[in-house]
């Protein structure tokens, strides 16, 4: 079964425009509880496509726990079980709720979110707070230091941003990952040009009222020390992009990538939300000293929402000090991952520029067509996770998207297709 | 007349690796009467050689008016040329004081300098605050505005920074120059990256002690709005990196670029402070929208002290964005530049490298002896005045260093050389 080649091409051409067209901005931190969509109180949402507890990695197992800790409902992996297994705590993948997590991507009601909004679509998209290296929930970890460091995002982190963002009048997220772009970051694997911008852009609206006292030092430390911290706000805002692409009839381009730790999923354009996944695969990159890959848990986390605009891997040539994940210091090896990844996606970013590469756009529209003409898969920049809950990060590297996925989603959109059927999800 | 090759090349050899051994650090800022060697009441630094009133170009002239007005001492041109004529003020290039100050450059005892010591070996350097763009004294502005900011940066500004950097312990400017080169920054026209790195690492401690109420949001809007705001740090770091290459016999490294706004200077490590002079040429780029040629002023400013130790034009790979500069959208003219500007220097730096070139160090260590053999001169990045003191600036872009004072150089180190003198200065 085949697509009709010239038709399906037209469809893409338009819908990419929809990408090319976002408004990322953020507007506001709010506890996700009140702005998520269905985030009900037991309700839990977690990063990639559906996942059993039967199933489950460690280090997401290792995040439910503390998470539902958080929330007052559980003090055991034996007390989430019996939740889940009794219905008073419900799974569900936070890409269904418009919200996208790092890692494991646990998020529950009081944790306090970015609220991005595409102001050209005015659809929103939500993500936490990156928690900074080390003990993280994110990494499976659940300890009181964990667990302290989320409470101080809810009381004292996440109200102070959030009156400095409404204060500011919002902040552009496009214009600031295009300059960061252009500053040696990819958005993925190094953020620290941004969070750099980010910070400058707003400490003069967290200062301005005089009156946070030492709160203002903690705040600014913790920016200060945490490199990655603008990767959770390009994941909202890369949601935000890429939402208003997901549901057009006979579009191939990818919508969604995302992990769980067990399996990987996409969604397509044109079969809406349904996930079409393959097991997960084990990225390979530099580890921390006194880690083997026996170790590392398969693939996690929703971030791969970044390639699926286009930057992280796919904007490799930006960031030349990542190459280093990918098997060498070389800027001609990150120039080819880019052009690599351009023969998959339909088009290149009017906003997202590569310098190095003469200022050409980053390659967008990841086509699952063409993923399965070529061979070629999306190569994806990513943290690495210690496959027991707690132990946390072991490393980073790059992992390739697994091509099972494309392969089914293609002979699904091409039975749709045959059918005349209207998409599902 | 020839200096003996072997016996320079093993002397430049020796010499460009206390350049490469600098560890420049921001250590206090404070008012430049207090710290800057020799600057006594009534004494006026400027940028570049020295140079008479009646040979002086507009914007010096205006900016000489504005900071003795800012210190009491005149209210006109007619007061500052009867004061300089009656010996009351005394002028003096801000180089012979371990001082280097953009554009105009001139520095006052009331004003607040950056104190930047190079830790590898205990010399000191200052440089006065950048004051962002519009209306500024560095450009020959003289008017209330102006001089309001300048007293701002005296009685708010300056003290709260030098707090900060105090309780900071002070801020390594190597490492920080070193991850900006990486994040598209040159150091001279482009330093958005370094400014926000700046902002970034000091802005826990000035925020620590949660007493600054509103003063701290005006000191971060200030340092939010100017992108530039490093320049005057890098300058200081260059100046303080530079000096302990200034007096080594038979050396024929160059040690400082300075412009005054008629004469271009350089200084030559084997001939120590002597200037060697040339007329100083007219920078080239773009120029803001309602100015021509004929309104920009000679070349100006103590802000080649970039370029004599390898960044500004000399790592014009490494900052694609500021390429516009030289004529063009084009990568590979910035690498042009930077290949070009390898001729001429005797090493590349172990610290300052350039993600593109395959991270590569920037060329530094200018030889007279391969610019005059070459006849390939030093490209300097830089700023345009108008040439009537007030108007303030008219664009930016590049200008090269003139033939004549590597020439006249090259002569006199010579001469010494055949007669065994002593250096002179």
């Amino acid at each position: 079964m085949t697509l009709h080649p010239t038709a399906t091409d037209e469809v893409n051409r338009v819908a990419v425009t929809r990408l090319h067209a976002a408004e990322p901005v953020l507007e506001d931190v709010r506890p996700a509880g009140e702005v998520v969509p269905g985030l009900r109180p037991g309700t839990v949402l977690h990063a990639g496509p559906p996942v059993t507890w039967a199933a489950m990695c460690g280090p997401l197992r290792g995040a439910l726990v503390g998470a539902l800790r958080l929330e007052g409902l559980a003090a055991s992996e034996e007390d989430v079980e019996r939740l889940l297994v009794s219905g008073e705590v419900r799974l569900s993948p936070a890409h269904d709720h418009g919200a996208v997590g790092p890692m494991t991507g646990v998020i529950t009601p009081s944790m306090p979110v970015f609220i991005v909004r595409n102001r050209a679509f005015g659809n929103a998209a939500f993500c936490t707070i990156n928690e900074g290296i080390g003990k993280a929930l994110r990494f499976g970890a659940n300890d009181e230091t964990v667990l302290d460091r989320l409470r101080w995002f809810a009381q004292e982190f996440g109200p102070a941003v959030g009156a400095a963002v409404r204060l500011a009048g919002g902040i552009d997220l496009r214009t600031m990952m295009a300059r960061a772009l252009a500053m040696g970051d990819e958005m993925h694997q190094r953020n620290v040009a941004a969070t750099s911008l980010f910070l400058r852009a707003l400490a003069p609206s967290l200062a301005a009222d005089g009156s946070r006292g030492a709160a203002l030092g903690r705040v600014f430390a913790f920016l200060a020390e945490n490199d990655q911290f603008f990767l959770n706000l390009a994941m909202a805002a890369a949601k935000a992009s890429a939402d208003p692409l997901g549901d057009i009839p006979g579009c191939t381009l990818v919508t969604a990538m995302a992990r769980n730790g067990t399996e990987f999923g996409i969604r397509v354009s044109g079969t809406g939300g349904r996930w079409f996944t393959a097991p997960a695969p084990v990225p390979r990159g530099l580890l921390f000293p006194g880690f083997s890959e026996a170790d590392c848990n398969a693939d996690i986390g929703d971030s791969a929402i970044i390639e699926t605009i286009g930057l992280g891997g796919c904007a490799m040539a930006a960031a030349p000090a990542v190459v280093q994940f990918i098997g060498g210091r070389s800027v001609r090896g990150a120039v080819a991952i880019t052009r690599e990844m351009a023969e998959i996606t339909v088009s290149a970013s009017p906003h997202y520029r590569i310098p190095a590469l003469e200022f050409e756009g980053v390659p967008a529209g990841i086509d699952v067509r063409r993923v399965v003409a070529t061979g070629i898969t999306p190569v994806i920049n990513t943290g690495i996770a210690h496959r027991h809950a707690g132990v946390g990060q072991v490393g980073a590297g790059t992992v390739r998207a697994p091509l099972a996925a494309f392969k089914i989603a293609l002979t699904v959109l091409a039975a749709e297709q045959a059918k005349g059927a209207a998409p599902t999800g």
